[in-house]
């Protein structure tokens, strides 16, 4: 079940349609479909979520205004997924074989790129305007430039800064705009759209944050990969950078870390810090500054699922 | 020198403004410039011109309304080269090192991802509206197909059909957008502007086929690239598949060609039989039926350079 959807019955029922305009919205060519089709599996559909919840945050915002952005904003996300398994080892995501595996990687690539496309065909049939249009390219810029941050500095240790800016670009600034974009579809007044945007900045700080300790500490079973996969792959995360400030052992864990070394090796030596509770103590600072955020205006009940969408944020187990 | 720079004095002055305008488009992020400006070097220019060409066809149009999508274009076109690279096996492109061979795939990418979005921020930043937008990401959308089309027939023998299908989605519509977006842009009515899509379409038929051809019998100091490359990684074109209808060693060929075999072998085979001429004439026929396309509310100069860009593209030799 989605989490997303759990929390209430005009997210239930927008989940479903939303499954049903994401399936459309890749029946273009047979290929793509047959190609997509798997990828949309298992997802947990934060993004478009997000921005519904927002949109109906304080008046019904009408499915038509809604839908084919909450779709675009699925299809990019997803477009990224795919173009971050092309070297990925990993042969699976959301449980399902990525189309790099299946395909190779330069069909993989322009199944990527068809979804970018088709996210701003959306945006352009339904009349969003420019403003839309350049939140989203900034996005999708942003996104980039996070990501090439990030296989730059393979096996290097990054700095608190340098790991924020990164998480601030990968993940927080997607969360913010499907939040502002929420608030701009319902017409929200400007200051009502930049708390949202706040709200869902620091969502996505704690979720990324979450997700990185996840990677480390997850129940296999329920991520469904196998732990550690950053540091094999050489994303050096918050859980490491903490414990090399505070381990005795920091010399040996930067071996680690910078080699991609033994991952249970680096597991014990983070454990025996205060690293994994320093970073639930960070995302849970996130949230209560997301909380904060809430805008006074939104309904009570927009308000509570928010809420639970940030707690979720920390509480998740995958 | 760029060949439609070459054609008059106010195509020399687009392309400078062109030039500049394309450097600051990447300049937003170091590492993306970096990794960009050589990727710009080289290229014919080829879109971007035609879309001023068309432009400023009848009446001249401001360059504040026309350079940004010019730059759009061309930064998609280079986007979908840097693509197109990820698994080519040529570590060069315009001459250049390719983003994949320098930085790898991942990276590779990433930067054709930020080029992509750059061009939608240029156009939503600009103000082109969405039938400009969905014009565009319709034509990526043609090209992605395309491009997966090719890819998932390598080393097979496609009817004439699926030839014209393919490079139409490669190549022509790409070039149609270019033209019909210049009468879009400049106000035209709708037949002129239908007229200059028709133009542009029989242009990208007559380059891809004479592109095809080149790459067999081009001079390779001239084209920069050995021949027959297609033929080596699976993409089988006009020249072949003329031949196959035509030679008594069609047998040999096919065997050849569905193999990535001897490319000298090939080419003897190819020249034994009329595939040349046929081709020739092929893209002959679309450069007439282009000229005949155009619209007679045109301003003489421009009537004239559109043709010369017709003919230029069968007699270019790169």
């Amino acid at each position: 079940m989605n989490f997303v959807a759990a929390l209430n019955d005009v997210a239930a029922k927008n989940l479903q349609v939303l499954e049903e305009q994401i399936r459309q919205a890749i029946a273009d060519d047979e290929f793509i479909f047959e190609a997509c089709e798997p990828l949309f599996k298992g997802g947990k559909r934060l993004r478009p979520m997000l921005f519904l919840l927002c949109a109906n945050s304080k008046d019904d915002c009408p499915a038509e205004r809604t839908m084919p952005l909450a779709v675009a904003l699925e299809l990019i996300h997803t477009a990224s997924l795919v173009h971050d398994d092309i070297i990925d080892t990993s042969k699976k995501r959301r449980g399902v074989e990525t189309a790099n595996s299946k395909y190779g990687a330069q069909i993989a690539v322009l199944v990527g790129d068809y979804l970018f496309a088709k996210a701003f065909q959306l945006v352009a049939e339904n009349n969003y305007g420019a403003q839309v249009q350049l939140i989203l390219s900034k996005l999708v810029k942003d996104l980039c430039i996070g990501e090439i941050m990030q296989d730059r500095s393979l096996f290097e240790v990054p700095t608190m800064t340098e790991y924020y800016t990164r998480i601030n670009l990968k993940t927080a600034i997607f969360l913010a705009s499907c939040c502002r974009l929420g608030g701009i579809v319902a017409d929200m007044d400007s200051r009502e759209v930049e708390n949202l945007t706040a709200y869902g900045s620091s969502v996505g700080l704690a979720f990324q944050i979450i997700d990185d300790l996840l990677d480390f500490f997850g129940d296999e079973k329920i991520t469904g990969k196998p732990n550690g996969g950053d540091l094999k792959s050489g994303v050096i995360t918050l859980p490491v950078i903490r414990a090399l400030e505070q381990s005795d052992e920091a010399p040996k864990l930067r071996a680690i870390v910078t080699t991609g070394g033994s991952v249970d090796a680096a597991i014990k030596i983070i454990q025996a810090t205060d690293a994994v509770d320093y970073c639930r103590t960070r995302a849970q600072a996130h949230i209560e500054a997301a909380r904060v955020n809430l805008p006074l205006t939104l309904k009570t009940s927009a308000v509570l699922a928010l809420e639970q969408v940030a707690d979720f944020i920390v509480d998740r187990t995958r």
